[in-house]
């Protein structure tokens, strides 16, 4: 079993918060990340997905593969947007990046599986500091 | 003469557009970054001051000492906000990252110079890719 | 489950010795890193703690929670110390990047424990090709 | 158990074909990572290994055998190399990076039992944007 | 005047050799860097171009028109290919890193110009410890 | 004219200090750098020559002559040593980045024009966020 990554790269606005609180109580729980005017991240996408690599062709998924379906899946629909108004895929989530890692999560599991491969991981760093990694369980 | 160069960084929102322009030419001009529900980035920012180190002490200036004016200064301003609408400093101005050295040089400039310190270059990196000099002329 | 990792930094001295040891010896088994004159490094702290989101806040632990838990117990104790002299939690231990992750996963973990997290695992990297990962089994 | 990576770097040509089918149906599989005049890259190797920390060492393998395994058995075989044409244990696969992670586990296991270690993983990054990682299963 | 850069990367095969030197010649000059095989290198190539920002659009040159001049004039025609064999601007030349620097500023001056711009520095990463830059003078 | 620059790194311990004050008082001007029982870093340093690649040879300095010069004469003094006791080209300063830089240049200048090139800076980066540049003037 082979675990291949592709790092991608968006940039985006967002801002946590629950619209039923209001501004103070928001800014208690998110803190300045929930700031009413957005602010925004390069955010740094790492997509692991495994599988047996044939001898044939020595891989089992074409990285060219992969990075297509990221692009198509996720960073079109995410780069230079904003994650709570623009993006289907996080309507009615709290924009937090542990949301967005399972929503790509589950948004890039189906497209894996049709190229005979396994979604494995997917990390997101949101800042040089934090980072997320969802495994599907 | 010694040049220290102190890194800051900062997460902020923002969009290129003029008002008087309609979004299809913004669009046209700016492409995907004058997107009307903004996007965002985390901002590197190299502040460089040179000066001639003392004999008694070794330095000119106090890394402390820049790194608190720039984080009074400039981080305080800019982390976590919109920079189009938030930021007293780039009112007016288009938000590229170009007119963002240039502001942060005005702000910083006066501030160095009462440490005895001169201010030699405004460095801002947008994205890996993109990274934006200024030196005061 | 979702994993979120913090990165921290600290600046420290260190050598690498047995007390009962004659330099030669120490300089045999430890090399230039046993140097009775010490040494130092950047190292860079990771900190992965898992758990699963609340579907009302959208994560399972505030990252500024996490980023203070590590600063207050490890961060002000090592930064800027000597590891084998002045930290508590090194005492009678051979200052190895090793044994550093281990009494820094003991340190933590009742820590984390408070706040309703599990932690995973403690990553610290020595220099840019020398790293420890310690998942306290 | 405690692991610990060893980072080392080797620059190669290589090229991705099978010898028995035309350039065009290599371009077709391939892409221009099939290009007959070849290419290469700075390929980074990290080597992860895993056991118990003695009492008395406070470490279970010496970080510097650990390198001079990796340089006498991998380094010096592939770095300023032909990957396809000068690398014994790469005579015969197809030179996708996942082979070549392959091949090194296979280099590196017995060298690493002789220690008293466990080999847990191989590495390999091609690019910035990819990453191949083998377990040995 | 501001100064911006524009990062670019590209992964190409070369050697360092005279044609009219024996083997034993080159690699007492150039080592293992004339290898007949070839090797190769991840090449990270920073273009930087000056001017002055208009006040309608705060910037004198948009960054995608850079980014598209480089992989037009430079990345298509080096990626994925061997530097002394098949790039039209180094025959004739010896492939250092050196050589490739002032060949890049060459053929991109009269482009960058074009736009109104000026080119201030080609710089060439051709490993993370070794880079060249030139500044047309 | 080309610039090429060598990074080599090194890890060392330092404290900033003047013998003559009391702890408290260089605890006042050097903060927690002045920790009386040290502390260290991974220093990071780059070396930039300039000079006219010869047409014969396509460089005017070899890299490899380059970094045999900064490791012997530089990095195997300071590597793994203690700066304030053990280094004699800092004996008598205080500890800084920017002395270090100063005497570093110091030493290089005549072993590089022996090879014929020309010293251009001297680059430390004592942390991520903090570095050191000098030209000699």
């Amino acid at each position: 079993m082979i675990y291949i990554t592709r790092r991608e790269r968006f940039c985006a606005a967002h801002r946590m918060f629950r619209e039923e609180w209001s501004d103070e109580e928001n800014m208690k729980v998110f803190g300045k990340c929930s700031n009413s005017n957005w602010h925004g991240h390069n955010y740094v996408l790492y997509v692991t997905v495994k599988g047996e690599p044939s001898e044939k062709l020595g891989f089992f998924i074409n990285i060219n593969t992969l990075k297509r379906i990221i692009r198509e899946k996720i960073v079109e629909k995410v780069d230079h947007k904003n994650l709570n108004i623009e993006v289907g895929f996080m309507k009615g989530k709290i924009a937090t990046t542990e949301n967005l890692a399972i929503a790509i999560w589950n948004e890039l599991k189906p497209e894996i599986e049709k190229e005979g491969a396994i979604l494995h991981c997917i990390k997101i760093c949101e800042t040089e500091n934090n980072s997320i990694e969802y495994y599907g369980e």
